[in-house]
């Protein structure tokens, strides 16, 4: 599999063995996830806002309306930092120090680039659609142009990306594991619900089916 | 209910009509989350760790290893901000172009104060504990002085803080409402699986109910 190696940035350093910087893992997270936090400085202050994303390849696309402040920022490109984490399970130990998280997270470093070519414009509008719902894209109304002009799409390359993860049981004591108190893992899972048709759906429109949702 | 007013920062600009400074949907948008994305800057560059947290009245707390990096930028008092983003649902619309989220998210700015009094920091680590489970701090085994020692707690308070909140179904043009495309609303939430005892958990414990972890 695909690695490339820690820069100063990403690699792990609390917890090292948590680190990963596999580009297969980083790929399933990243696509597994909804919404990233994109980190950036404006004014000498750090800004963390959340957003829809897509992956193409080994880059990410975030996307806004022309007029965003967060975009304009960005578009001047600044460092930024764009973090994904997927909660896998509250990790209820004996001992209170003792109790965690599963997770898995990505966090990518880099300079934005604006996309300015229509055809890769297109083909991340695209990753945006399928990233949550695969095929949906084949299906919709695909954006006119006056459309694609009020949205900017960011480019972010996947080069300076590491994965964190942590999984398994609480790591309590000897001592504490005498305790009569339960200890253990509860999974926890982003699930879809029964799907809301809007009051206008189409009489011919095909329901929706939730298992288009599940993540690989 | 208590609001609190805009600060430049806080004001939601984009979408102006999502943004709401009312404490009581701050407080219980960060008392439902799981995980924080806090943001920093560091040697002039963004960085953005998702961490668990606690709230005490207006204030949130973080914690963590002493030994760790972001908790020992952070202690040196510097601007933070902090995300919490709750998905609610995905909005499926006929036209890629109004595709959009359901989601509550609060962002909080300021500076972050380390905790030194004992008594103010075992109440934030009961708050890291009872945020995760109600009523688990009453039944764990609480943390030692060494335990104490090797913890870093942060306050940070939420006087600067806004949400921001979006739901309804997709916001689709008369014309593409014609269209035999089914749109709607698929609800995510975070759901509790069954839950894996550690294989030490002791015999006289009494099973974990996961009706502990409803939200509010």
């Amino acid at each position: 599999m695909p690695t490339s190696s820690p820069s100063d940035r990403t690699k792990v350093r609390r917890h090292a063995e948590r680190g990963a910087y596999d580009q297969d893992l980083i790929h399933s997270i990243l696509d597994e996830g909804y919404v990233c936090h994109v980190g950036f400085v404006d004014g000498g202050h750090p800004y963390v806002i959340p957003t829809a994303y897509g992956r193409v390849g080994d880059q990410i696309y975030l996307h806004g309306s022309a007029a965003s402040h967060m975009l304009g920022v960005l578009e001047e490109g600044p460092e930024v930092c764009v973090t994904v984490t997927l909660v896998d399970g509250l990790v209820l130990a004996r001992a209170a120090f003792r109790n965690s998280m599963n997770y898995r997270s990505v966090v990518v470093f880099g300079k934005a680039r604006l996309v300015t070519d229509p055809r890769e414009k297109m083909e991340a509008l695209r990753a945006f659609t399928n990233h949550i719902t695969p095929g949906r894209w084949e299906e919709v109304r695909t954006p006119t142009e006056g459309e694609m002009k009020a949205t900017s799409v960011l480019a972010l390359p996947l080069n300076e990306a590491s994965a964190k993860v942590r999984s398994g049981p609480p790591l309590d004591t000897d001592a504490d594991c005498e305790l009569p108190i339960w200890a253990g893992v509860v999974p926890i899972r982003a699930e879809a619900g029964e799907p809301v048709p809007d009051v206008r759906v189409h009489q011919d429109a095909l329901p929706f089916d939730t298992a288009r949702l599940a993540r690989q």
